[in-house]
C-alpha cells in the first residue's frame, strides 16, 4: 500500500469574522508507511459542524485551536484499507477523528468499529453520533422535560435541532422550532412532526413565540443565543430550564456581542446551563440504546445533508453560518461500499 | 386605645428611572377600632431592601406592584399594644408585614412572635430574618460551594453579601467582595474577614478579579448584575455556578439593558440560576439552626445601618441605589423596649 497520496483541507489563516474559502487550501502529501500495529483507513465520510469554527481561532476557548497548515479537525467514518494491529482488518468500518483528509493513520487507539448492519455508517457522525448525544444529554439531564410541557428549540432544521425536537415529541411535549426560511419550518412541522416552526428571519418574535408558545416555554434548547434567546426569556415559565449549547449567531463575530438581560431569569427562577458534550459521554450506552429505538420504530426521523467531494467541504462550513443545510452535513469523501 | 392617629410614608407616583424624596408623601390616617380578634402593634423597626424598587413599577415581575396612595409595604418587627386575640398579649414582640407605617393592625395571622431573649429584635428583619435566608439558600442549595472553592460575591458591603462572605468563610472557602468604596473594602476585609474586596467603581474589573481569585471563580453570588457580572464570567472556573440574586444596577433603568455575553457559560459549563427567596421557606428551619450558631460563635457578625425616624425612610432607601449604605438597613421607626 506504499506510494498512496493524500490529499487533505487546510486551514491557511485564522479568519476574522466570516470565514471563506480563501481560508483553506487543498494540499497533497504521501501516506506514511505503516508501522507494526498501525491502521490504514480510507475516510468515506466527514462531518462538518459549527463548533470546527470555535477551532479556527487563535485561542480556540475549550479546546486546542487547529494547527495552520494541517488538516482541519472533524469527525470521520472510515474503512480500513491496511492493518499491521491486532485489534482491526481490513475492510473493518470505524468511527475516528482524521479530519479533512482522505487517509487516516495511527495504531487505532482513536477508532471505534461500527456494524453496518445495524445502522447506516453515516449515523455514526449524526444521529447515533456526537450531535445525537448532544441532543439526547443536554435535552434530557439539563432541560429535564416533562410530559405536557413545551420545548423550543433553535437552529431546529440542522443535525442538533432535527434531533431534539423529535425527541421532546417522543417525551410527550409540545416541540416547536425555530429556523431560518419557510422551507425550513415546513419541512421541520410536516416530515419531522414539530408542533410548531417559527422563521426568526421574517416573523415578529414575540408574536409568533407567544402563539406557537400558549402554556409558556419550559424549556428552550438554545443553539444560537442572541435575539432568539433574548425573545425567548420574555416568555420562560416558572423554572424553566435553557441549556446552552451553541452559540452559533455569534461565532463569526470580531468581538462578542452583549447578551439578553438576565432580569427574567431571576423573575422565573430560571437556568441558564452551558453544556459541552465532552462531560456527557458516561450516557452513551442510554443515548445508543434509546436513539436507536427510536430511529428503528420511526419516531426519529434522520436527516442528512450530504456533499460529494472532500474540495466542497470548505464551501459546504461556511453554509452551515449562512442556514444552508438542513440536517447532519456531511461529505461523502469517497463511495461507501455499504450502499 | 381608640383615637390613635396612624402615620405613613406612600408612593404618590411611579418613578421612572431613579427615585426621588418626591415620589412618596408622609401622611395621616386613623387606626381602627379593634374588632373581635383583632392584634394592633406599634412598629419599632422597619426593613428597607432594594426589592422595593420593583414594587414601585406598574408592572412589578414576580409580586403585585404597590398600590399608589397607601403605605409603601416592607417587613417590620413590632410590639403588641392592644389584642383582641387569644395568640398574641399585649407587649408581645411581632414580626409582620406591615410597611411603612407606624401602627399595623390585622387578625394576627401575618405575624409569627419573636423572642427578645433569644437574639436583638432586629434581627428578624436581617441576618436572622430574610436577608438572612437569602444569603444561606442561595449560597448553599444553588452556589454549593466546597471547601477550598473561591466565592466571590457583590454588593459585599450590603445586607445580604455581606453574610455571604462570612459564611463562605464558615464553609472554608476564600471569599472575594466586590463593593463601591475603599472604605466598604476595607470594612469587609478587615471587620468582616473577608480575604479580598475590589472596589468596582475604581479598580479595573478584570486584572483585579484576576489577582483577587488566584485560583479562579468557583461560585459567583450575583446581587447586581451588570458590568461585574460581565467581568466574573471571565474568571469562571469549569462547572461554575452563580446565583442570581438581584440586579440592584439595573432596577432603575427606564429600559432593561443588555446582559452579559453567554459564550465562557458555555466554554466553563456553567450556570446562572435566578433566585427568589420565596421558594426557600423550607429551609427556615435549617437556616436559623445555622444562622444563630455563626452568629453566637462569632463567626457571623451581624451589621445593621439604623436610620431614626419614619419620615426618613425614603432618602434611606434611595441610598440602597448610590452605595450609601453598609449592612442590613433599617429603620428605628419606634424606641426598642429591649435595648
Amino acid at each position: 500500500m506504499s506510494g498512496l497520496t493524500n490529499r487533505g483541507i487546510t486551514l491557511t489563516n485564522r479568519p476574522a469574522g466570516h470565514p471563506q474559502t480563501s481560508d483553506f487550501a487543498c494540499v497533497e502529501y504521501p501516506v506514511p508507511t505503516l508501522l507494526e500495529g498501525g491502521v490504514l483507513r480510507r475516510t468515506l465520510y466527514l462531518s462538518l459542524d459549527p463548533y470546527m469554527r470555535g477551532r479556527m481561532r487563535e485561542v480556540a476557548g475549550y479546546t486546542t485551536p487547529a494547527t495552520l497548515g494541517t488538516p482541519m479537525v472533524g469527525g470521520t467514518v472510515s474503512q480500513v484499507i491496511e492493518s499491521k494491529s491486532d485489534s482491526f482488518a481490513v475492510g473493518d468500518y470505524v468511527l475516528g477523528y482524521d479530519g479533512w483528509q482522505e487517509y487516516g493513520v495511527s495504531d487505532g487507539k482513536d477508532l471505534r468499529k461500527l456494524d453496518p448492519s445495524k445502522a447506516p455508517l453515516s449515523y455514526a457522525l449524526g444521529a447515533l453520533g456526537m450531535p445525537g448525544l448532544t441532543a439526547y444529554t443536554a435535552l434530557l439531564d439539563i432541560g429535564k422535560p416533562k410530559a405536557g410541557e413545551t420545548v423550543v428549540v433553535s437552529a431546529a432544521a440542522g443535525a442538533v435541532g432535527s434531533l431534539v425536537g423529535q425527541i421532546a415529541r417522543v417525551l410527550g411535549c409540545r416541540a416547536v422550532g425555530l429556523a431560518g426560511s419557510d422551507e425550513k419550518c415546513r419541512f421541520v412541522t410536516e416530515d419531522l412532526g414539530f408542533d410548531a416552526c417559527i422563521n426568526y428571519k421574517t416573523q415578529p418574535l414575540d408574536e409568533a413565540l407567544k402563539a406557537a408558545c400558549p402554556n409558556g416555554i419550559d424549556v428552550y434548547y438554545d443553539n444560537v443565543a442572541g435575539a432568539v434567546l433574548e425573545a425567548v426569556l420574555g416568555h420562560i415559565n416558572l423554572g424553566a430550564r435553557i441549556p446552552l449549547v451553541g452559540l452559533i449567531s455569534q461565532y463569526n463575530a470580531v468581538t462578542p456581542p452583549p447578551g439578553p438581560n438576565l432580569m427574567s431569569l431571576l423573575v422565573k427562577r430560571a437556568l441558564i446551563h452551558g453544556f459541552l458534550v465532552v462531560d456527557h459521554t458516561h450516557r452513551e450506552e442510554a443515548f445508543q440504546a434509546d436513539m436507536s429505538k427510536w430511529i428503528r420504530e420511526g419516531s426519529v426521523k434522520v436527516v442528512e445533508d450530504t456533499v460529494e467531494g472532500l474540495e466542497n467541504a470548505p464551501e459546504a462550513f461556511l453554509g452551515l453560518f449562512s442556514g444552508k443545510n438542513v440536517g447532519k452535513l456531511l461529505v461523502k469523501v469517497s463511495p461507501d461500499p455499504t450502499q
